[in-house]
């Protein structure tokens, strides 16, 4: 049997970890392709890492409290705690988005 | 001569960097205690710390481009870059402020 993934429940999320899982461009762009989806593998999120390198992003973004994982046959599913997020640290996920749009569109303008 | 403290420019701040420099609490604490101020210095912002402890997080704060630091005889005056982050990362600095107040408030009520 495989170890089931631990999920922090909403009262041991702190502003420190999400602040570090968020302060990274990959974490950021998987996290924000699982906005407004019922769930996605982790290839479908990012398909240009090595394999042990998505693991550990998904590793940190559990962790933190922001992605929900669940083993559904070989795949790994992942859904954003958006709702749960939101309602503890409002504002947080839709600042942090906004930014990492704008930084992205003046990377593509330069 | 001491050597000059390094401050990014602007085009050098990341989200990346900022994001780190945010995810530590300390590091908030000195941060907000120094918004609305014309300048304080490292031990008005944060009492209770080793110096090379302050040192260390004035080094990151500076480095992401939060604080600037300027020597002024024997002490080292502290400003946030507020104006500059908010022009180029809006609604970052407001957002974490407040979130950083509520789960001091939290905290307090716990």
């Amino acid at each position: 049997m495989p170890r089931p993934f631990y999920h922090p429940s909403l009262k041991e999320i702190t502003l420190d970890g999400l602040l570090h899982a968020l302060s990274d461009p990959t974490r950021r762009l998987i996290l924000f392709n699982l906005i407004g989806c019922e769930g996605k593998s982790c290839s479908q999120t990012c398909d240009n890492l090595a394999p042990s390198t998505l693991s550990f992003h998904y590793k940190v973004l559990r962790d933190s409290g922001l992605v929900r994982s669940e083993k559904k046959g070989i795949e790994v599913m992942n859904v954003i705690r958006k709702d749960e997020i939101d309602s503890k640290f409002p504002g947080l996920l839709e600042t942090i988005y906004n930014l990492q749009k704008t930084t992205v569109k003046r990377k593509q303008i330069a």
